[in-house]
C-alpha cells in the first residue's frame, strides 16, 4: 500500500496512538488502513469412499491437484463460500456438512476453513479455474502432485479419520509454519 | 474505496474479466482491489464455574459487556489472536483450548472464532479498551447489557453446554442474520 484509498494522498507506516503495531496511515486525511488475514473457504467433496479433487488451471501451482477452496467474499457465510467455490471450480453441488479443518497459515496471513461436503449427485466437471476434476479413492490420490501443503495435510488426516470412522465428528484446528529455508 | 492504494489514481467499480462480482479496479494501473471478510478472534475465559467479561471502554457499545475478542492481525494464528485479545482487553492469561464457536455475520462481513480459554490464574484487570473486567456465574451475567447479539448467543449456548457437561467437546457453527427492521 502506497496511497490512501480514501483521499489518494501518500500513506506512511507508523504506530497510531493507542495501538502497538505499525499501520498504513494517510499523511493527509489521517485514515488508518488496517490489513487482516483472509479466509480461504472450501470443502472435501465426498462421494462414497472417494473425494473430488480439481487440477488447477491457474497459478500458483497450475497443473497440480487441490480441494475446491478460495477466498471468502464479503456478504456470505463460510458455508456459502465453501459451496460456491465447489460449484465454481468443480461444477459440483454439495450439502455442506461439519467443519472439518481450521488451519492458520500465519506467514501468508490466511486461515483455511474446510468443511465436509457430500456431493448431492456424482455430477461434476472442470470450472474455468480447473483443467480437470476427478473422484479419487485414498490409494488413487496423486500425493506427489498436490498443490499446497495444507491440502496434503488435511487429506491425509481425513483418510486417517475415515479409517477409524471418526471423520464425521472430527475437527482439526492446526497451524502451518513456513517450511524451513523457504521464503 | 475511492483511490488506488498502489498508484493513487481513482478506482471504478466493475466486474473484471473472468470474475462475476463487482470489484474496485484502478482506472490507471488496472489493479483489482479485493475486499474480504474479517476474522474476529476471541475466547471464553473460564475460571471454575465463571466466565470473564469485559465492559467496553470504546465504541461501538461503550459501557456494555462482552467477551474479549477483536480483529485478527496479519502474521498470527487464530489461537494467538484470541490469547492476545484476552491479554489486551482483560490483562488475563489463558490456555487456549478447543474452538467453541464459528459464527458468520454476512451483513457486516465478519466471522467470529471463539475458543474456550481457561484462565491460568484468577488474575485480570481492565486493559485500555475496557472500563471493568469481572468473573460472572451464569445467574450473575448482565444479560440486558451484553454488547453484541453474537456474544449473547454464544454465552447462552455455552451455559447450556456447561449444564449438560458438553462444553469441552462442543463446536457451534452458526450464522447470524441482520435483525429484522434494522440496517
Amino acid at each position: 500500500m502506497k496511497y490512501c484509498s480514501e483521499c489518494g494522498q501518500p500513506v506512511e507506516q507508523r504506530v497510531p496512538e493507542g495501538d502497538n503495531l505499525p499501520r498504513f496511515v494517510c499523511t493527509a486525511c489521517r485514515t488508518i488502513h488496517y490489513q487482516n488475514p483472509k479466509i480461504v473457504a472450501g470443502c472435501i467433496p465426498e462421494w462414497e469412499d472417494r473425494v473430488l479433487l480439481c487440477r488447477r488451471a491457474i497459478e500458483p501451482r497450475r497443473g497440480l491437484w487441490t480441494l475446491p477452496a478460495g477466498f471468502m467474499e464479503n456478504g456470505e457465510t463460510t458455508e456459502q463460500a465453501a459451496a460456491r467455490e465447489t460449484w465454481e471450480e468443480a461444477q459440483a453441488r454439495v450439502a455442506i456438512d461439519s467443519l472439518y479443518a481450521v488451519v492458520s497459515i500465519p506467514h501468508i496471513s490466511q486461515v483455511y476453513m474446510l468443511f465436509r461436503g457430500p456431493l448431492t449427485a456424482p455430477d461434476y466437471q472442470a470450472g474455468t479455474e480447473s483443467l480437470e476434476v476427478k473422484l479419487f479413492r485414498e490409494d488413487e490420490i496423486p500425493w506427489d502432485e498436490i498443490a499446497f501443503p495444507v491440502i496434503d495435510q488435511v487429506l491425509r488426516k481425513y483418510f486417517d479419520d475415515v479409517r477409524t470412522g471418526t471423520q464425521q465428528s472430527a475437527l482439526h484446528v492446526a497451524d502451518m509454519v513456513r517450511p524451513m529455508g523457504r521464503r
